[in-house]
């Protein structure tokens, strides 16, 4: 066995909160997460946002995984505080060092059990493939978005999130705990079978790129001025074509898509997200070979 | 005409948005609504908490309504002080009264469009009635519930609640927004046939009256214990029988059903219920025949 340690990070968001109850009774409970035998520390992204059931205190958690955020002397948001302790106790150098972070977070969109990616890191691509081809997980890759960047898992070699939706805000819902459960087994089998030299990786995966942000319509002072139509609530994953209704303003008018034909939208009303105006992501559907430099990645991660 | 004047009351709990987002778009396109001639008074029930995107600040407005809190000289709760300037402005006596109180909520448990009424006053009955009579809905008869007193519409002479969901917390859905200008237009429309004298009234109505509640399960020291079963989550206004999971344990033990058979939950993991120790409340589904007095007592308040 390699030194191998995985951070399971729950309650990044405080509001999330049944990721964190997962790892509650995890505690109690020592059999409800077969880890394959892999080492994992789980921890709380976000105990005083927790303590107060809000998404964060001075600034989203997990935005501020920014290294300029990180190198700042004596900040006085909350969050970059935390960002930086939870770096130098187990980021990749810290006292407890982690290699690989699963950070699991839940969403008021429809988006089923679902991985995020940030960027084209080899390493992240060929564990969410190990995935995918175990649950059938679709996978949104963020990427160049220059309006949202800091996210925690970019700051350990490999890292990615579980996103798993819908579920309101501060709410526990039994089928959510347990998609999160599965899907976290799923990521200790795999890396498991890496680690054991006997993995079997996909010939490809199936990718989510992400294009851009939808914001809600607006007035010309910035107030909201329609809401996410309702034949398009609750359809993320299904792809749009040219007229497909996208929002309703107050007086009946209905907006609609004009883009290009099978674009992909995600995070469709995420709550969470109107403060950074986005009421839905956009993405292109893509199928990528697994390329040998990916696995290979994932394969000296794991063997240290 | 006579006098009679409906509040329209939206945002009494600040994150219950989908109520508040209808009447700020009803100010903008005075169609939106239609009102069948009635004279409508909207109004937002706590501002404050709304700006806050809080349920309330320092307690539950829709508890607040008790004679004695109300009659308390200087309360240092917001919500206290709101209750007596909603009674001062639009209370049966108060400047610009009102006779019949809407108040419109939404929730995270599944209950579709419904009403609930508290007690068993004649007008409501019959208004609950009438509205049951053009949609359809469900009528929860919350009463004899010592720990749950001081509703807003409790301090009109008639009035009634128009619960809506499912819908997390602070997130706008057309749906939610949709279903709600429905149920408004039944309301007003019933009240105006009944203005009219041209009201034809349903022979009985099928109400679902409160026996109780169900707390989640809780250890020793009351933490939380369990959660509601995932085959339970959205299954409101089903019967109960013995033997139906009603929670999980961390184990995976189940708690299930040893009360009376057709027993009908409600409000079934309602976010924000979890603080009140409700997992959900249990009814019985009873059909009544309309009594010529409900009509009768909202004919006379109706005339004024």
């Amino acid at each position: 066995m390699s030194g191998l340690q995985l951070l399971l990070v729950a309650g990044t968001h405080g509001n999330e909160v049944n990721a964190p109850w997962l790892l509650d009774q995890w505690l109690k409970q020592s059999t409800l997460i077969n880890t394959y035998g892999m080492r994992v520390l789980p921890v709380i992204g976000n105990p005083a946002a927790r303590t107060m059931a809000q998404r964060y205190l001075d600034r989203d958690l997990n935005r501020s995984f920014r290294p300029d955020l990180l190198q700042s002397k004596g900040s006085s948001d909350q969050e970059v505080d935390r960002a930086k302790q939870l770096l130098s106790l187990y980021g990749p150098e810290g006292s407890s060092p982690c290699q690989i972070a699963i950070d699991l977070h839940s969403t008021t969109a429809a988006m089923g059990s679902s991985l995020v990616v940030y960027g084209r890191r080899p390493a992240d691509l060929a564990l969410a493939g190990l995935i995918q081809a175990r649950l059938g997980l679709p996978i949104y890759l963020h990427e160049g978005d220059q309006a949202q960047q800091g996210f925690l898992v970019e700051r350990w070699p490999c890292g990615l999130v579980i996103e798993i939706g819908p579920v309101p805000q501060g709410l526990l819902q039994a089928r959510i705990v347990e998609q999160t459960r599965l899907a976290v087994e799923a990521c200790f089998e795999a890396l498991a079978a890496v680690s054991s030299g006997l993995v079997a990786y996909p010939d490809c995966l199936v990718i989510h790129r992400h294009l851009g942000s939808l914001d809600l319509p607006r007035q010309s002072d910035g107030q909201q001025a329609g809401v996410v139509h309702a034949q398009l609530q609750g359809r993320d994953w299904q792809a749009l074509q040219v007229g497909t209704p996208l929002f309703t303003l107050a007086d009946g008018e209905v907006l609609r898509f004009e883009g290009e034909s099978s674009t992909v939208p995600v995070f469709i009303n995420e709550a969470a997200y109107a403060e950074k105006h986005i009421a839905m992501s956009l993405t292109k559907r893509e199928v990528w070979p697994l390329e040998p430099k990916w696995s290979g990645a994932l394969q000296a991660l794991v063997e240290g």
